[in-house]
Order: structure tokens, then sequence, then C-alpha cells
């Protein structure tokens, strides 16, 4: 058996080390005190082995977030038949998130890379967005086959009426998430989805 | 007549020369490249001038912004008796708005610093964006009278509803504005919010 070391791995594991370093550093000193030199420092690497993977720190962030939220390939909702409570547990599920500490200091620096980067924006887009607005996409179709939303809804419209304002008052700081808000914004889109 | 100069008179020469700066250096070179000696350079004045006034490149960057879309004390929005008809009108302005580049920079850098300090974020609410949602809550109060909204409707709620998808649709790229856009999002906001 040889002893060499393998240099995939040990490649691996710097590249893992890294993303856990900027993980660690966005969440202690927020997206705008982190450096690349700090993150090498933390992760126990040079600072060419990180720009030889990662054009900027802003890359390298993106991606520990992204590692942090695997997308998996078989993302569902839950479809019960009633999608006024299947979406009700699915919103509700999403505003705690946003409202959690833990979250915050990640997803305001993806949003902060995505608004500066549209090639990072694109990325977005087709990796972590993309799967997920596909899955809610396909409960949206179930209950248009079930009459409980118009046949000829623009179910990509139906999304950002179901989020958007989530989103954006998160990122304002514009007023409270808390469940209440989750059930309204399910119950008015659903209402301007309603089948004629 | 004295000739002596007027401290307060050039002082606001500054500051005006300060904010005009800003404004110009974030449409050339977009606000992560904008730094504070480049704004003190291009107003002709000293960094220490810049910073007697405000405590960050973010804080002078809103100023420059909030300064160009000098809210009025007197904002109404067309009131036809038609709430469809003059919404449409109104988010169509918008949507044009955020597709024009010339505003893609300091409204990007805007949320930047939103985004970033909550502060600024409460400032914007309270100087920018609280004002001008009154006088659309004023259209919509009206729009109730006359039973074209429902009468217990959250009209906080009918905003975000309203602007939010925009807003991420612009933030996130992903997505045309475009007229019939605004349209679409002006019909299903009212149906979400028709009188029972």
């Amino acid at each position: 058996m040889s002893k060499r070391p393998d240099p995939a791995r040990r490649s691996e594991r710097s590249r893992q080390a890294v993303l856990e370093a900027a993980r660690e550093l966005v969440s202690e000193l927020g997206y705008a005190k982190v450096s690349i030199e700090a993150i090498a420092a933390r992760a126990g690497v040079g600072k060419q082995t990180i720009y030889r993977w990662w054009r900027s720190k802003g890359a390298v962030i993106f991606d520990a977030f992204l590692a942090l939220s695997q997308v998996g390939d078989s993302i569902t909702l839950p479809d019960t038949g009633d999608i006024e409570a299947d979406l009700k547990l699915v919103m509700r599920a999403t505003v705690a998130e946003f409202a959690d500490p833990a979250f915050e200091a990640p997803i305001r620096a993806l949003n902060m890379e995505i608004i500066n980067d549209p090639d990072l924006a694109a990325q977005y887009r087709e990796k972590l967005a993309g799967p997920v607005d596909e899955a809610k996409k396909a409960r949206l179709r179930s209950a248009q086959r079930a009459g409980q939303i118009a046949a000829d809804a623009d179910l990509d419209l139906a999304l950002e009426l179901l989020y958007a304002p989530l989103f954006q008052r998160w990122l304002h700081r514009s007023g409270p998430l808390t469940p209440q808000y989750a059930d309204a914004l399910v119950e008015l889109t659903l209402k301007a989805l309603r089948p004629a």
C-alpha cells in the first residue's frame, strides 16, 4: 500500500475548510468586514489557494451559502389536496427561516452578491432558486388540476406574489415576520389566482 | 457692502458638490468601486469635509440618492374614479423607471445600503418610502370608499403585493420589466383585494 498523500482528497478538504471559514466569519463579523485574508487564515490555507477556485470574496461566500442550503434533486411540497393548508405550512416555515437570526447573515450576504453581480444572480437562479421554484410550481399545477387555481394562471407571477412581499419586508426590515403574515400572503395570493 | 465670504453658503456649495460627485461616480463606476477619496477629489473638497457631514460612504450615497428623488410634501396619485386604470398608469411608470439604465446604479446602491445598515433602512422608510406609501394608500382608501376594494383590506399588505414582485424581479434580474407585467400585477392585486 502506498503512503503517498492523495492530492484530490487534500484539495477537497481545503475547499471545505474555506467554505466553513467563510460561513463562520460572515456570521461573526457580517459580510462587509470579512476579507479573503481572514478566510484564508481561518481555513489554514494560503490566499492563492482561494484564488485558484474563486475569483472574489463574493464568489466564495456565495458557494459557502450554496453548500449550506444543499438543494436536493427531489424537493417536493406537501400535497394533501388542500392547497391553502399546504401553502400555509410551507410559508409559515419560510417566514420562520427568514426571521431566524442564524440565517440572517448568510442570506443577506447572498443578496448583496446577487444585487452586485449579474453572473452570480444567474447562477443563483439556475442552481438554487430555479429548482425550488419548479417544486413550488408542481404543487400549484396540482392545484390547477384540482380546480383550486385558475387554469390560465401565470405560475411564475403567482410565486412572485406569494414570496416577493416576504422577501422585501425582510430585506428592508419594514414589518414583522409572523405566522399571521404567512397566512395572509397565502390567502391573498389564492384569492388572486381563484378560477373565474 | 462687505466682501467677506459667507461660510454657510460656501458650506452648502461644498455639500452639493459632494452629493453630485457621489451620484456621478456611482453611475460611472458602480457602488463597489467608489471611495470617499474619489468623491472628495471629484468634488474638490478634503476627505475631512465629507466626514464632517457623513459617517460612511454609504451615508453619502444614500443622501445623494435622496436628493435626486426629492419627495415633495404633496405627492398624490391620479384619481379618475377608476382604480384599475389609475394603478396601471402608476405601475407602468414605475416599471419603466426601474427598467431605465440611468436609475439602475443609484437605486442598486441605495438598496445595498438598506440591506447592510438598519439605521439607513429606517431613514429610508421615514424619509422616502413612508411618504410615497401614504400617497398610494390614500388612493386605495378612495377605492375602498367607492366599493372597488374590500373595506377591511390591509393596505400595507396591498402595497407589498403590488410592488414587491416588481422590486424582487428587478433586484434579482429574474424576469422582464414590461408594461404587460405592470398590468398583470395590478389585475392580480385588485382581484386579491376585491370586496366579497
